[in-house]
């Protein structure tokens, strides 16, 4: 257990428990709580702290914003809830560009559909912003203690392309132009995934109503999500293969941080595949096992070592 | 117009506005959203940086947990709502000590009754703790234009406590022990000001029931706070006096920041002094007039400097 998730652990033991099976308070992607009578309130809040999450010699403030913005929205696309408002909090050194960096959280704003409300600025010795949202849901959220036995475990996408991105940009600044064979466009995809990720709110959705059981984001690497779902269901997990993004490698896709892609468990294959009609298909990884230790990827066993933030 | 106001001004221009009057979004101490039937949704959020709102040498982890709270809490006291749901978003250096950090953030939102749902745990050079929460109001919540001429001015407690007792602990850390004449209950007074401030909700309720037409936190000074009010209900000051907290100097109440009483403004001193009735007296300082550059106190001009935290 890495030190973000014990700390978080001992502090949970301190801190109340919802007051009904309706609510989820701490340690789900956001928090269930009770809504304007059709569904209840989502809510959740993301941290980016420059020189962490984001390296400003490889990408702008404006990629900083839309990414801050884009973390939270992706904890509501994990529960299959859909965007309502954000609250933007904003520590910074003095001279931050904060238009730039407002440039990148309206952007990813306006593209959700998600407005910014309101927040707070402040100073700080380092850039750290911290988005809140809240979001709807016209039904049951999917938490991640809901995988059985059985289900079959999915991504939204091919994964390892925001790593993969993160590389190459650092290899560019590192002066080094070895060719890889990838194409531009390719090339330009990779840079995009880490610079201006998507969060997966129709993929979110359409996983909800397609009968998912547990889904989380694959924030921290697919890896360290998927045992983060595992854990909370209390199954085991057998994965086939794991498809990787053009470019990036298996370990990108297996522990690369940053794609927000979702990673989901569900029952029947065929309410998955026509509730994202109309979406790129997600693809089918593995199945959940009733063997809560196991952790296996074609037969060899994987480590839940994603993305550590707290280091 | 300071720096930080400068860029909220400059940012506010480029987000959307609120689809109809009944919805407040950036600008005022908290965000007026649709609620779920029987009232408004309030959100705000505060963030408290290591050094810059609290000084690790003077005062505990414990201590600047209890305040990130109460800074966010004292959002909604100033528009008259009541507080709902937290989530707790920390940004810190390893060795941080958590759990001494999470007992004062729970401390508060056990003495408030907002529990903490959600929130997120990352790394930085230097913490940062944004607590944002949600509240509910019973009615219209007092936003900071609302005052018109004529309106009498009220604060509701004397000022200048928390800076006062800054002070003093600065002067203890530097080895100075010069007696002042204030006794130990009163200088414990001012010491808890400072480390363990208080949200006044009852009184923001309590104003907005007795008719406040305008209302805001003295988090940043009144000076600086209540001239907010004034801009944004284009409304003069003509203020008498302004209460001292014993130990206090007026530089200290009238620019000292941290205080989190309410300043607010009402047509009626009759309303208002029946709605308080079992709280804490307010205490009148003077009144609002048709010269919206009118900044006096006891006939001096006065400035809008309070404390800047974007420096």
């Amino acid at each position: 257990m890495t030190s973000e998730f014990a700390a978080i652990a001992r502090i949970l033991t301190r801190l109340p428990q919802p007051p009904d099976s309706t609510q989820v308070w701490i340690g789900d992607d956001a928090a269930v709580l009770p809504g304007p009578g059709y569904g209840p309130t989502l809510w959740a809040a993301d941290t980016v702290v420059a020189g962490v999450h984001a390296d400003l010699s490889l990408t702008g403030l404006d990629d900083l914003g839309w990414k801050a913005m884009t973390a939270s929205l992706s904890d509501l696309a994990a529960m299959g809830a859909e965007p309502a408002h954000a609250l933007v909090t904003v520590a910074g050194p003095p001279g931050t560009d904060l238009d730039l960096l407002y440039q990148g959280l309206a952007a990813a704003s306006r593209e959700y559909g998600c407005p910014i409300v309101g927040g707070d600025l402040t100073g700080a010795a380092v850039l750290v912003v911290t988005v809140a949202v809240s979001g709807t849901c016209d039904g049951d959220p999917v938490v991640r203690s809901g995988a059985r036995p059985g289900d079959l475990v999915w991504v939204s996408a091919p994964l390892g392309a925001a790593a993969a991105g993160l590389r190459r940009l650092r290899a560019r600044a590192a002066g080094d132009s070895t060719p890889d064979g990838l194409s531009d466009s390719d090339a330009e995809f990779l840079f995009r995934a880490h610079a201006r990720p998507s969060a997966a709110i129709p993929e979110g959705r359409a996983a909800r109503l397609g009968g998912a059981s547990a889904m989380i984001d694959i924030s921290d690497g697919l890896a360290a999500d998927l045992s983060h779902v595992a854990e909370a269901s209390g199954v085991g997990l057998r994965l086939e293969s794991v498809p990787v993004a053009r470019g990036a490698t298996t370990d990108e896709a297996m522990g690369g941080g940053d794609d927000y892609a979702l990673t989901f468990c569900a029952p029947e294959a065929a309410t998955i595949e026509d509730a994202f009609d109309g979406l790129v298909r997600p693809i089918r990884i593995g199945t959940c096992t009733s063997d809560p230790a196991e952790r296996t990827i074609a037969g060899r066993e994987f480590a839940p070592t994603g993305w550590e933030h707290w280091v």
